[in-house]
């Protein structure tokens, strides 16, 4: 695994539960505070920090604080680190399909020569 | 949450495991039979198959037995699902964040003219 991808599982483990995948979401259309971020979730405040701490620490939300107000926002590098490790995975996917479809194409063909 | 995206946090959780990153990573290298597959990890068969199968229920990863032999092999459009939602996470964080620049500019603009 190449260095730049280390702990990459623990960013998808981080996206990996509903509150957390749905507060991607919101910060990705804007940036938000952190109490208009938890309204629309029924869980207790301790427990949605607790989601926001997870975001934080792997470095896919950052949040600063202004005056009484902590701001959240979406960190769009770490989204692209993650986006960039599936475009390998699906390119050398793909390199490889070509690859056997071609093989399967000359075993057709020697085998239809074989039968002529 | 678009309908195409709904249970998107489930694959996510499914490749938060570094068992199951790895997998990933091997087989979008090349098919491989579950044995083969198996061998670089250290842990009973049994549990390696849980892992496996977690990514099989996830759609991650496509199995097929012929004869003895059940052969893996990466679900590319899986994967491309995947980064279809980060793309679109990513996209409207960069089209907000470009908003929010215009709007300290407009804002150090009038500021500046404001002070001449």
């Amino acid at each position: 695994m190449p260095n730049q991808f280390l702990h990459l599982d623990r960013v998808f483990w981080a996206l990996g539960d509903p509150t957390r995948f749905a507060i991607i979401e919101r910060l990705a259309q804007q940036p938000s505070s952190v109490s208009d971020l938890a309204k629309p979730f029924t869980m207790a405040l301790p427990t949605f920090l607790q989601h926001l701490k997870i975001l934080e620490k792997h470095g896919l939300v950052t949040t600063k604080k202004m005056g009484r107000v902590r701001t959240c926002a979406l960190n769009g590098a770490k989204i692209d680190e993650v986006r960039s490790w599936l475009d390998i995975q699906e390119k050398q996917w793909a390199v490889r399909l070509n690859a056997l479809d071609k093989r399967a194409e000359s075993f057709a063909t020697a085998l239809k020569a074989a039968r002529a």
